[in-house]
């Protein structure tokens, strides 16, 4: 065991405050992670504060961790110390469903076992990277390719696999008209890398605010959905529309901008029942659909088209005593684009 | 101009009564069908009842046209005199966007030219196959091919295309298991043509009352959704669940049961909107999806198809002093499994 700084929240709703956890002890396929950076999640603000479910506390948040190996357990063969490495959504999983067995732990049946507010196999509560280190199999570890720097690879972790999972597998790239609702911390790695893959990329977003930026990110077109314009304008448009936003949206809307076979995918989560109007699912084989971060080797190969394409996340470094401020922050759509601890600072 | 009698509600609501409307002259594309028999499909309720949009009346409802060809224009190439033939839900569409280049004609961009409650290109009103003769441009009409009865292959042209044309885009064959929603006239022929297509096959009906007769149309598991062990015990099971009921379900419930990058496929419609729990997509890379009937060509797959394994729609064979009384018994449930009018009867 090894007691390690951490900021956790007390009980649900409270602000973060600075403490220490306990970490397991180096395992045979463990690897100790001296964590450098964590970004910060609209859903780590979700479960800090039961948006979602009644959580476990004190709630240490935080799954888009990047760091440096400092150790590593007898039986690890993929890593060794001093690699720079990532760790994100899942610790663990069954790894013998037919999902783990096709590499998409992120739907093992079991249900993997989370970053944080969870339980791991050792019946502990899980903890995550708002700390300064942490322990973990290294089937759950991934590498940081040269020439991505941690800080701004620490968000790719939850941000950049979530929107590059459901940009592969509704294959956008050359060709494909794809749409990005939302230009936050998922929406603007969606766009690059959406961008990266070859689709032509319109950034749907409230207001024109952040145009600039959007169009330098990699986006062809921006469009502000609360002018009624845009969707006359844009109706039968997408191959695919990518929703990072997590508030309820006029979904009937969005699903009439989608040509035939379209698909309109969510990777935001509301916290509350949503109303779909199914009637604008219908006359043009839409689909609406989710996807959930990536599986491990997809979560890989993210790194390394990003690592390729020279793709950061865009990021504001914090220090650890400015978490409540940002968490505000990003409730409030004030950040440009993700926030990023420098856990040195905790 | 010809005259042709027909049954007609000749306002919203009202029952349906004899009547006569007026056929256009066969025009040089045009082939003149003597209809034998025409299919009630619930849609033909929500219309003449204004369940979905206020209609144009009078109103001959009927898409599920099944005749004999009596007389062809000078340009008509594909059909001859005395053809046995078929008209589904579209007369016509603008046959130069991508979908009607495509053969997706129901998915027209302008919108197709349904059979009835519509305006055709020479301004009238359309009228449906509730009546004697129908004229309609070659290019959309169908063979049905020999050892196809003329009875049993008029629902073919909606309920039959209606269900093939999602189990063909899903992939519905050998290793998938599809689960049918609803056992009235589409779920009926869901279960003939998902089975013909290999897949394994299971009927999820409100109760057990039909279960002998899902056997026998080729299911090979039927569960009652009115038993909420259905739901635990199907839990993550189908690659493609085909709903056809047109009343609004527990769509929560029913996407539970999809496995990893399943798809609910709605092919029924409810007149109200309907509240979908976005969160039950997640977990799983889940899909909702709908589908519209089929375009030309894959309707005329789709009789060659049913022909080949010898599939008819299960009928009730009823004189046109019925439909009323019919169209009560639909709303009952109460028909095995698609009334169909012989038209003689008018």
């Amino acid at each position: 065991m090894t007691t390690v700084a951490a900021y956790a929240a007390p009980a649900a709703k409270a602000p973060l405050e600075r403490t220490t956890i306990e970490r397991r002890a180096v395992g045979e396929f463990d690897v100790l992670i001296d964590i450098r950076f964590a970004g910060i999640c609209h859903s780590d603000i979700h479960q800090a504060r039961d948006g979602w479910r009644p959580g476990t506390f004190p709630m240490v948040p935080g799954h888009e961790i990047a760091g440096v190996v400092s150790e590593v357990g007898p039986g690890v063969t993929r890593f060794a110390v001093g690699d720079r490495v990532g760790v994100g959504c899942m610790v663990d999983s069954c790894r013998k469903c037919d999902n783990c067995e096709a590499g998409l732990q992120q739907y093992c049946v079991e249900g993997p076992t989370w970053t944080y507010n969870a339980v791991g196999k050792d019946g502990e509560a899980t903890q995550g990277g708002y700390s300064q280190k942490i322990v973990v199999d290294e089937n759950y570890v991934v590498r940081v390719p040269e020439g991505l720097s941690l800080d701004v690879a620490a968000p790719l972790l939850c941000a950049g696999i979530t929107t590059y999972s459901p940009l592969k597998h509704w294959n956008a790239g050359p060709g494909k008209k794809v749409a990005v609702v939302g230009l936050g911390g998922l929406g603007h790695m969606g766009v690059k890398i959406a961008h990266a893959l070859g689709a032509e990329v319109t950034v749907l977003s409230q207001s024109l605010r952040k145009k600039d930026d959007g169009l330098k990110l990699g986006a062809d077109h921006y469009y502000a959905t609360s002018d009624p314009q845009t969707f006359e304008d844009l109706k039968g448009t997408f191959d695919l529309i990518l929703n990072t936003v997590s508030a309820p949206l006029d979904f009937g809307g969005f699903l009439s901008l989608l040509r035939t076979d379209g698909t309109l995918v969510n990777v935001g989560l509301p916290e509350e029942p949503v109303r779909i109007v199914l009637q604008s699912l219908f006359g043009d084989r839409r689909s609406m659909s989710s996807s959930g971060i990536g599986g491990i080797p997809e979560t890989q190969e993210m790194l390394d088209f990003c690592a390729e394409h020279g793709l950061g996340a865009e990021i504001e470094l914090i220090s650890a005593s400015e978490i409540n401020d940002a968490y505000e922050r990003v409730l409030a759509s004030d950040v440009r684009y993700r926030f990023v601890i420098d856990t040195a600072t905790i």
